[in-house]
């Protein structure tokens, strides 16, 4: 099944995605619809509409936590010569960090970067959870572009302030439920800057799998309906090119995860 | 003035503290009257309390944004052999990890640390602030505690997980707003363990001040009524101690700002 979170009218609607129509349903959102334990494919339609005109919010617009996790990809932690990790590297965004999975990316600075993601949605309250409860606990997945400002995430030991600017990180278009595509999928991402392909890989090759991820994490904190995992981004960023490259005004950076669909966003100053 | 949140009937409500009586108002807590734009002295009282029988909640239980700093107190800079920063170190914590100013903190395990610290609450939206404007913005300022559970600290280079840890960050007891304290609170502060001073200094020696922070910050995100920043803690936290010390089960730690009060937790395991 897949859900959306419309902009409808000045507000926001969750949605549940079917072909062609896009069923709305009494939920604002989608971290609210997750909340609420609605079973998805019963909750209530109030109205459809056509899926070529939809204007898509992130699909979670306000989840109550964001984590992010810094090398997760294998063949990117060898290709850098770093040593595997025993522990996920996490980091955070804020709800007012999110953006659409076409809204446009004002750049911050001439120092912003892409990094695809496969993005963990959690559907279940869970804390130190097993494997299994962790895999039971993901909601699904979705898209997004963790889009760092290099600048600022350079300028302290801490990542933060390059990696929560207001509005800079599109999630989206749909959450694709794990009934579709199981607690770890094994799906091709990529990323594209104006057609040119900079970052391609599986997500097979995560290190730490999106289970793995909700199960660590619930260690430390209790995860809810709605929150978020960025689950790390393959190599060929751009601050880690020869020469380094970064996104410009005009410029369209696209994320695609087979199986879930792709965000498509044009920069600008 | 003084705000605090107290718990009430199974819920919360925010209250005015006036001597020996608490005001209690319609707002749900300080966070939501913040937000509400209620002028504070104005707003109708709904029920008076003694201030000796309260149930203290975090003065803002649910914060969309928890700002945390590390390195800012000047003397312990250059004590500790570190190099003057030029920008903020800057890491988050989540509403999750907040805790009452007098709850038990249950230690996550046996290297669980202490920072007091003063908080500045903000009171307004504020983005791309001069630092006027970012004066303005804070409502007032709070006492913290910014636990730390060094063992999952130092797992990588991201402090997050050993800073946002369930149920560990003690804040209040009360706001107390800038009319009696200025946007830069020149103030004592000091941290206890079972009475015994582990931290003294004064918030005058804040490398960056709280308008300086707000400041920087809101280049980078809005900040909105109810976030919080924990401006960083001064010298004397366990690990750096010769020998190291943790925070043990049954242990009284306490930390007192003058003028705002202070938060006292028991230890537990």
């Amino acid at each position: 099944m897949r859900l959306a979170t419309l902009r409808v009218d000045g507000a926001t609607r969750a949605a549940r995605i079917d072909g062609a129509d896009a069923h709305l349903l009494e939920a604002p959102d989608v971290g609210a619809l997750l909340a609420s334990g609605t079973d998805w494919a019963d909750a209530r339609v109030v109205d459809t509409r056509s899926v070529d005109d939809l204007d898509l919010a992130p699909v979670v617009p306000r989840p109550g936590k964001i984590f992010c996790v810094g090398l997760n990809y294998k063949t990117h932690i060898i290709e850098s010569g770093e040593e595997i990790p025993a522990y996920p590297t996490l980091f955070a965004k804020f709800a007012d960090t999110l953006l659409g999975p076409n809204d446009p990316i004002v750049l911050p600075d001439a120092r912003t970067d892409w990094e695809g993601e496969l993005v963990a949605v959690i559907g279940a309250t869970v804390r130190h959870a097993s494997l299994e409860a962790a895999a039971a606990a993901i909601a699904g997945f979705t898209v997004g572009n963790d889009v760092s400002v290099r600048t600022f995430q350079a300028r302290t030991s801490q990542w933060l302030q390059g990696k929560c600017f207001e509005a800079t990180a599109p999630v989206g278009p749909h959450l694709v439920t794990v009934d579709e595509l199981g607690a770890w999928p094994e799906q091709s991402i990529s990323l594209t800057v104006d057609g040119v392909v900079k970052q391609k890989s599986t997500t097979a090759d995560l290190l730490f799998s999106p289970p793995e991820l909700v199960a660590y994490i619930s260690q430390v904190i209790t995860l809810r309906p709605g929150d978020l995992i960025f689950t790390g981004t393959p190599g060929g960023v751009g601050q880690s090119r020869s020469p380094q490259e970064f996104l410009r005004p005009g410029q369209i950076v696209e994320v695609a995860v087979d199986g879930i669909g792709s965000i498509r966003n044009r920069c600008c100053s």
